[in-house]
């Protein structure tokens, strides 16, 4: 940020009176323009015991698998995010059943809010920002072709989930791609 | 927004190639100006069975009483910013326990993400953002000065858990003040 986006003149880094913090200020209006994470909307959409996974066609990493997840907009509910970004990438239509996982990725200063949810029918089609899509069984997904560190983790404790038949949700923060859990929720 | 914050010149409001939302976009350095929802982070403190809530000293809605929480900042992770505002708000030390609700307001294009958590010590004092700081008794609870319709809200569901010996996770949006509820689940 170099200008301010209310008044156009240069904008100066500083502690606000009565802050903690350096943000940008104007010092012609006087705004302080903060500065705050992102939410990531997304889910593991299901279809009879497979998991929906999209591969990327945009940077960053192009041709790595991951959840069909992204940007949560202005005017919709998480859940809804959750469900146009799974249509948007996959061209599947989803249903949310449940929250699983909020986690932190301090890096990108984002905050992922994942969801459980179902395929309204085994229809999916790669979207604008990928190149393929697939429904893989829980034991094939490839580990070594999802790019994001916290989504293998994710993955990876929804796999043990199932395999150990509970239901959990997941708080935390992604250090070193491992998502810190803080608690665990059990549901049979 | 008016001006571009990378190069000063006026922005402009349109759908971008390959986008279905109108945008600020910058048509001198061709800069995307997205929007997103904020994060708001709280915490349900309790010190042996009560519950620790703030009077706002500032607006809106001076007077009234809240759970203290506030904006997520850059580089803090989620559970960091529930305890840093506890600790401005409040003036209290607290740990948190779990996750309790994520739900999105929409008219503020706000995401709240609220903990529960214990009181480290019954310490605390109005902040700078406070008129003044109590421990209620989930049974006194003072609804009629509860401003936020979705605090409200969220605080009845905690004090009905208690008294169900329940433990849940509610997500979904605050529409008309209610929490729209995705899914519950419980520990006992």
């Amino acid at each position: 940020m170099k200008y301010c986006a209310e008044c156009g003149n240069k904008v100066t880094k500083k502690v606000p009176e009565n802050d903690t913090v350096l943000r940008f200020v104007c010092e012609s209006c006087n705004k302080i323009h903060y500065q705050n994470p992102t939410v990531i909307a997304g889910c593991i959409a299901e279809w009879q015991g497979k998991v929906l996974l999209c591969q990327r066609a945009i940077a960053p990493h192009i041709g790595s698998w991951t959840l069909p997840a992204g940007f949560m907009e202005y005017d919709e509910a998480i859940e809804q995010a959750a469900v146009r970004e799974a249509y948007e990438e996959t061209g599947a239509k989803i249903s949310i059943d449940s929250l699983y996982a909020v986690f932190h990725v301090e890096q990108m200063n984002q905050v992922y809010i994942i969801y459980r949810g179902t395929l309204d029918s085994p229809e999916y089609h790669a979207g604008i920002e990928s190149l393929d899509v697939k429904l893989f069984d829980p034991a094939d997904i490839p580990w070594d072709q999802l790019f994001y560190p916290a989504i293998r983790d994710i993955l990876q404790r929804f796999k043990m989930d199932l395999e150990r038949g509970i239901s959990s949700v997941y708080s935390g923060s992604a250090v070193h791609g491992k998502v810190m859990v803080v608690d665990r929720n059990f549901t049979s």
